[in-house]
């Protein structure tokens, strides 16, 4: 078994984790940290885990971090920076949700999220957690940096045009018009994501930019060996998760003859999470709620040149948590798919 | 024109009061007061209002409440008791919509609200303010504490069946299960509320006790004339606005004879905002939505002896700033229905 | 490996089924009927199944339905008395998911169903399937009636209060204020359950008389041994999933020294699904989202003499085929917990 | 007063011009057709406009339609085209709010609506009711074909760059990646846009090309004075009402001196129903509710040679109902805001 830790389990990630983990029969929840509610039984505050869980959160004092195998950090951006080293050096991997080991140039770090970043010498050794492109370098990791929710769903949609430098889609004129549920905006008390607020309403928001536009460019450019550049637009959507990703690609001329659905379907073919659906489907968020999979279909209106590829994911699964917990199956050695065979729930 | 100042214009009821006084035209608003937003204008933060709403947030030591005729608080409760005497001493009439004037007993005050009455010299004068009820008081009146969202539909769906010290229901049994949409918590940064949250959700609270249940029952027990005790159970609702009571009453001996559709019919044959359903109907919130009008049913299943009735409004309209609005009308001597024309939003 | 059939796979029981048969282990789905689908693939109609349910559609005439072991009826009212007497005969369990065999007096039946009952000579061995109450008869039967989703919590939430004719409540003025998800109206083309239409809104509906209500009434009575009646007011919520049954009880003289929460610690304590919340809860339908669990609250506002009972569950899983799957555990001798371990999906 | 008939008065956008047309005080609601509803008040259907609106519903013979001097088609596609002949030569005015008249080429119209156009010889005359486009037009005009509510959004938001041949973006790289609350689907009962659908779940639909497609390039087309070609993508969205258009245009090296902000505000200074947001704001679709306002906002992120432009309306309002009064005002002479001024309902 496993020895978990999770930094931070009071928001959607955490709890997400111990859902997941509570089933997953490979691992054990050594400890919950959050400083607040210590003392508290986790399921108390989440009375979903009623039976399920049986932890009180700890205090970060109290939790022995450095006795578990692998340490999550559900935490806000800046917590697993200061605490990474420290894990590390006593033989615990780490794996962060937030965004401290996303981004490899420590001033774009800096400039999107608004902290220096104080354990640059680890930029370089933390892989990037993306299992369908960083499969090999996650197993041999001890530090892990997942990728954020939107990225992941743009990635996984942009993969098989993009990867190995090929020429199928010009790289400058990418857009991705996304849209997430409010759970994307984590579980804090803030006036815009009030359900008398995000009910009923949609908008989009950080069109000026993003933080998740330079992850998604430096995930895109590592995919394709040189720079790709993508326009991306988030917008808010009156549901709970679920991630819809319209990505618009212009084809080149070389890539006009291509098979896309073939493309797609043979990229994915061995993942056990990407689904590549059947030509002319438009896939809905809740055929994927509350599971791991992505699913992808791949239109190419009126046989033109533009590519619209439809991506959805749950953000706090797949773009959170699930993948977090697939992360941890790689590089514990168990079964990619281990404790992530949630059937989706519909409706 | 009536001038007219806004304490706290940055909640629901506060932007509801203008989105009502704004197509008034008895009324113009002389100054809307947000310590924390001073100097920003009233659209910028609710762009709804573009156009229609041109005033700009003021502090309180900035804006003339003085000088204006009616001065509505829109604030939180102790607001309003700490600013009322003077107001009044400057000839200036006072609707605070939050509790401070609801409770005639200062200890109940207390009780329900952690706080000490500051001002309880005024709670005689003070004039509850449903116009259903005490039309003819709040004519007259200088201080109105406007009738709580929940309260206000209760003491409607009961108000014929117990005025004049009627027998024709028990008294000690009654029953009101209510149903309110998220706005009613108010434009509060709380993590309760949050559209991931309330969602898809469905929930019970303040089972032991609501702070609308002493006002509930003082007000019925004032249009009785005896005391009346009713057990009062909220509910959260995932939608906007909007209130359901459904209110379960044990008739009586005396009762049983009385054709209580027309009991209801009759009594509020005259009232512009309370509109009684064709019997066996079920109103719908939506049915309301927007507009000052409540709806109520009354039913009595299996001719029995227990009498169902529904009752329905928008809680940011007749529960409140539509109620205050028709209060300072009757106050003014202007139409009570001016600027309440509108129709409800369906769908 | 139980053999399933399913008759009528494209509604909201039968996918239902499906989600938690293709995670079950024990059990293996043979055919899923759908006479106006059959050639399709399920998972091309869900596709939150793809890759976890391989079967399609087939026409009863095709499905070899008297080859399985048992065949469950997600279908209308109607369907299952037609065939569940040849199914029998052929040696084939039948649980029906619909209304055709819970009430035991066929004229009821065709009161509240409008359809005369076609099978009633089956109606004596019918076992209902409240696996809480009828445990031992459950494992015995070859043909079960599923509790309606309604009944199903408020029978769950009285049980306690009533069994073995205590006298601890009276019997003749209880009361069930429940609130349903739109999915309780089925996956059927109606306008009245549109998203416009019953999105952010609140109403009720069956006030002068619910098809659940004899079948609440039968149940109760044959708990209690006496009869029981019970005022039943459903709404519609605008939520997909969940059930909040608030139940209102008079003590009885001879129950007020009673410790209510015990009694129902007590009682549920060794269910696997009815989970007693701790004093003073208020359970959120959130809480048992997807699972099979129901959720109780037990509360006496004021140390009065009304009891206000609060039961959530999913509709869809405790309230149909979550329950239904539990019920086919017991009749094979599996562990009555197999394959209904999903942890609730929160948020 | 305008007398006014309303055909198919049943749907969203009949119900929204009753709404409006209750408040507008220049027109009179002469009658309102609907075979299969004849007899029943229209206010029994529709509580909410219970006291506002006293007409009932009427077979199409008992209508004197031809007394009207306006009669509105809320009709689906295809009935106005069979009846609009003989109104016009009784001299009533006719506007469709479906799309009978709205594309010009017949083919185009029974390629994409499955069904011959029974009445060519009026589409030469008939106007585009876009007001802000085809104003002169429309006052001089027997017969308007509404614009469909993504057209409307869409050509508003690209109308400043396109008009007059300007050479600013490009004109056939164009996207509109567009998303609609569930109501733009109508009142009909379809399994696709029930509450348990459509709720908490996100998907494209019509990639492979949409109605609307043939309809917003031929408006571009005729706004530029030359072809225009945009790639449409609609989506549903769990919200009752609002569209929300996000569309992406290629600046032109000629555009790149642009002053885009003042460009957008100079052009729609003099409309009363389209608002240009400060630079930087992302407008909400609630900001519009109930409303006949566009609000839309233009970016241009990282200065680069993307256009990002952001334009919301109520599609039951401006993309329907509410611009279909506006077009009646500018018939009749009416000032064209009367009946329009109804304040977003927020929240």
């Amino acid at each position: 078994m496993v020895k978990v830790g999770i930094v931070g389990g009071t928001g959607y990630t955490g709890v997400e984790l111990l859902r997941l983990l509570a089933g997953h029969g490979g691992a054990r929840i050594e400890a919950v940290t959050s400083r607040k509610e210590a003392g508290m039984k986790v399921a108390e505050m989440f009375p979903s885990l009623r039976g399920r869980v049986d932890v009180a959160f700890s205090t970060p004092e109290e939790a022995n971090l450095k006795g578990c195998d692998v340490v999550f950090f559900a935490t806000p951006h800046g917590v697993a920076m200061a605490q990474a080293r420290e894990l590390l050096d006593a033989g615990v991997k780490v794996i962060d949700l937030a965004a401290d080991f996303r981004l490899k140039d420590p001033a774009e770090f800096q400039k999107w999220y608004a902290m220096e970043h104080s354990c640059t010498d680890l930029l370089d050794e933390a892989v990037y957690g993306l299992a369908e492109v960083n499969r090999d370098a996650i197993r041999a990791a001890r530090l892990i940096g997942m990728a954020g929710c939107y990225p992941t769903s743009v990635q996984l949609g942009l993969l098989p045009l993009l990867e190995n430098g090929q020429q199928l889609i010009e790289t400058d004129t990418l857009i991705a018009d996304c849209k997430s549920g409010v759970s994307g905006a984590g579980r804090k008390a803030e006036v815009g994501t009030l359900f008398a607020e995000a009910g009923d309403n949609f908008k989009a928001y950080g069109v000026k930019g993003h933080r998740h536009s330079p992850e998604i460019n430096q995930g895109l450019s590592a995919i394709h060996g040189a720079p790709v550049t993508l326009t991306f637009v988030p917008h808010l959507t009156p549901m709970i998760r679920g991630i819809h990703s319209t990505i618009y690609a212009r084809i080149r001329p070389e890539g006009r003859g291509t098979d896309f659905q073939k493309l797609f379907e043979d990229r994915f073919a061995g993942e056990a999470f990407v689904d590549v659906m059947p030509a002319g489907s438009c896939p809905e968020t809740r055929s994927v709620r509350g599971s791991n999979i992505a699913r992808i279909a791949v239109h190419r209106p009126g046989n033109g040149d533009l590519l619209v590829i439809l991506v959805v994911e749950d953000n706090l699964v797949k773009g959170a948590s699930g993948q977090a917990v697939q992360v941890m199956n790689l590089m514990f050695g168990l079964p990619e798919t281990q404790g992530l065979d949630v059937v989706p729930l519909l409706p």
